[in-house]
């Protein structure tokens, strides 16, 4: 048996492994709830692909026909869904993706024939 | 510039790669719709992680306090959204992940810097 991952939430751990828990099941539910939204993805899509890592609250609002509060309602999704996190510098809050949370996304999907592939 | 393989969907381009369009991301948010739902995570997790790699409906319905009717429509999600496939045999509908689509959304959320890692 392979060692625990203490750190490891295990509502992340592979779909090919473990039962899924009800309580782990409902959290990840949630994250994919904040992503079943095309400007949420879009949104995040453009956060993760930003230069230096980071995308200014100022260029996401532009971006797409909606008003800055609508922007800001999905920035506040994603963020409660823990997959991006933001910091105010001056006038603008500048938004960036947890990586941690992604890349258990990944491995939520990763098959094991693959991994080991 | 890479190769493009036009077998792959742009939908499952990296989230840190090129804009994601309005008709994928909405497609993609489909598929988020689909796995926002925690009975259909647990089946999903429970074919994903089946013996000889598929799990025959009989089993799937006895593991909740769920009507078979109801147990149906989560798989019928599932299925629409492209994330599994079914197979009649005999009395009994056996399902298995499709891998392409997992794979697919592992992708997704493959960050660069942790890849090349």
């Amino acid at each position: 048996m392979d060692l625990e991952d203490v750190t490891a939430p295990a509502c992340c751990a592979p779909l090919s492994g473990p039962a899924l828990g009800e309580d782990d099941a409902a959290e990840l539910a949630g994250v994919f709830k904040a992503l079943s939204d095309p400007v949420r993805l879009r949104l995040l899509n453009m956060i993760a692909s930003a230069d230096a890592g980071e995308a200014c609250v100022c260029d996401l609002t532009g971006a797409f026909e909606l008003t800055a509060p609508t922007i800001s309602h999905h920035l506040k999704v994603l963020r409660q869904a823990g997959l991006i996190d933001g910091e105010r510098r001056g006038t603008w809050v500048y938004y960036r993706v947890v990586p941690e949370r992604l890349t258990r996304l990944s491995g939520l999907f990763t098959l094991p024939h693959l991994a080991s592939a």
